[in-house]
């Protein structure tokens, strides 16, 4: 079993002083720990049924698509405003100060199809929901949403949970 | 065997009047032909030794981290200004109107790795060479450089070729 904690360098004061910024950029350069990574999300969800993963820009690209080719199913990539060429459903979200776009096309799902939302890291919780309310407007159903590492002081987990979603987080870290 | 070509969907006009946009977001949504892509690519380098895949920004960690994670080796993420958290080495090089700048943390490689450079798209050829550049200063060695679609009226791939570069792409579109 790879130690997927050691493997996530903290950086500190970044973006800003006081925060230590938890980079997983280590894990996924770690043949190991990127493929243990993968192995454990795979494990829980093979049975799912699922038939799209949701991966969310940026480091959720890198997770996302490594599972969707490993289960063999469709990858839809959740941008930053403005990137996507298509028609998009846009979702604006409140951050600690100013604010966030999302957009997904308005095509990247069929009606009914079960989606994964896959992202690196969970905090407030903020850009999931917002993830989580393009996913349902494209007329997805959200199985559940993955994260590779988990800060449980900032509260996400129980403010998705209290949307009904199952929530998955592979290590945590105390702090924020 | 899945026809590529037809799975990426043409956009008019996108980013600006003129421009026919080749979206390869509806190449990854497909489960065959995404699989397909990342076959044909861990066909081509799986007896190439490669240490590790680094990824540009953004669609090309969708394809990047699918084939490390196949491969069993490390993704390294090359980035947009601003956004990667350690020490990096930055490459500046010119668009069209202005500039862009390339970032890989200075620790992401053991001197003399092998690396796989991966995107989605070859047009000019300068973000490539950008992340050519990175990658040799943070000690890498190149072994390729792949990219899901090539306009080869851009001419990117002549000019990787004048530079030493192996490079292998899937599918071509004419005009740009």
């Amino acid at each position: 079993m790879v130690d997927l904690k050691a493997a996530v360098r903290a950086i500190p004061d970044f973006p800003k002083p006081g925060i230590v910024f938890r980079d997983v950029t280590t894990l996924m350069g770690d043949p190991l720990a990127f493929s243990e990574t993968i192995d454990l999300l795979c494990d829980a969800y093979k049975a799912h049924e699922i038939d799209q993963i949701a991966g969310i820009e940026a480091r959720g690209f890198v997770f996302g698509a490594a599972l969707a080719h490993r289960l063999g199913i469709g990858f839809v990539p959740v941008r930053k405003k403005g990137k996507l060429p298509g028609d998009t459903y846009s979702q604006t979200y409140d951050l600690e100060y100013g604010q966030d776009t999302l957009e997904m096309h308005k095509d990247a799902l069929s009606q009914g199809q079960r989606v994964l939302m896959i992202d690196d890291l969970l905090a407030t919780g903020g850009t999931a929901l917002a993830a989580l309310d393009l996913v349902e407007k494209a007329g997805g159903k959200v199985v559940g949403a993955a994260f590779v590492v988990d800060l449980p002081e900032l509260g996400g987990r129980k403010k998705l949970e209290a949307r009904g979603l199952d929530v998955l987080t592979l290590i945590e870290f105390e702090g924020h």
